[in-house]
């Protein structure tokens, strides 16, 4: 059977997690989201919570400095390249589905790795993220942005790419044309990849 | 049978035009690219030599306001136009794939239009465009980033969108998959749509 790491980018309430285990169930490959977490904690030691509040966000360039001159790297750094580690070994054991975490910028090396981004239009983002996570409808809005912001720098901050360029990933695609219509031209995407 | 208009935009020599008519021979639709050329002869009457020359190039702003002045619009405009009504009359009669010309951008508000943008490395479309359209190897990088900008600068100016942004598109994929995969991921993005 060969082996290929499918990395999945998303956009704030694009349904681009979900559609990413749909296709990963579909397939019969290992998924990986929250997952990294649970890992990341035995790596590094770290408590689970702690790992989810500290990772996702970029390191300023103060408190790296601050932590360099400790000749320690920043917590979020460490535990960016702990799940690093664990996302190469993931994906060098077989088949995988990896959702965020730079998997597509940590795993370029990879020699089958297809690199999926899940974008939707803000509206249809809107309605899903109060449905879905159950966001406050007046907020919602500033709320995706926050989010689409955070992912952004966080992905700029440790991979030399750049966030939701379509030239960085092999498909990018409107989930808003269905959850299942989108897994199944993911799926094909792969077909014969895995 | 259901109706949908394929849009396809393309870098240069990502093989974007072959995959293009490929899916059009494949669900047996209607496939338009230099053919938009012979329809908007008829409609404008100018020569097709005429506008293989004219199109695809941008109107200079001084060129814009001498016309302007003359009360009739510059002729890449009264083209654009031309082929943007032939564009969108294909598009009511039934399902077609159209290449280029701001078609994405044409059939805005149509209302099964599926906008699918191809690329691919620069290093295999410089391979590429040496074997299939014969450019000179030494000058293939310049002749390509030239064909490139030339694109992008015709979208911004015919359209309010811009060039390239992957929101833009239902779809991107990367080409160097191969053309029958990336056909065949197009293909299942239509299904059940046409």
């Amino acid at each position: 059977m060969k082996r290929v790491a499918l990395t999945i980018a998303r956009e704030y309430g694009s349904g681009g997690r979900i559609i990413a285990k749909k296709v990963a169930e579909n397939l019969s490959i290992p998924f990986y989201d929250k997952e990294l977490i649970e890992l990341a904690a035995k790596e590094t030691g770290f408590t689970k919570d702690f790992i989810t509040q500290t990772e996702e966000k970029k390191t300023t360039s103060f408190l790296y400095s601050l932590y360099f001159n400790t000749q320690q790297l920043p917590l979020s750094d460490q535990i960016f390249l702990a799940q690093s580690k664990i996302i190469k070994k993931i994906a060098d054991e077989g088949s995988c589905v990896i959702v965020g975490r730079c998997a597509d910028y940590v795993l370029r090396d990879h020699p089958n790795c297809l690199k999926v981004y899940i974008h939707a239009p803000l509206e249809y983002r809107i309605k899903r993220a109060v449905k879905e996570y159950g966001i406050d409808e007046q907020n919602a809005k500033s709320i995706i942005q926050k989010e689409d912001k955070s992912r952004a720098s966080y992905y700029n901050y440790f991979s030399s790419n750049k966030w939701g360029v379509l030239q960085n990933y092999d498909m990018t695609i409107n989930s808003s044309l269905g959850d299942d219509a989108t897994a199944s031209v993911i799926e094909e995407l792969l077909k014969g990849r895995c």
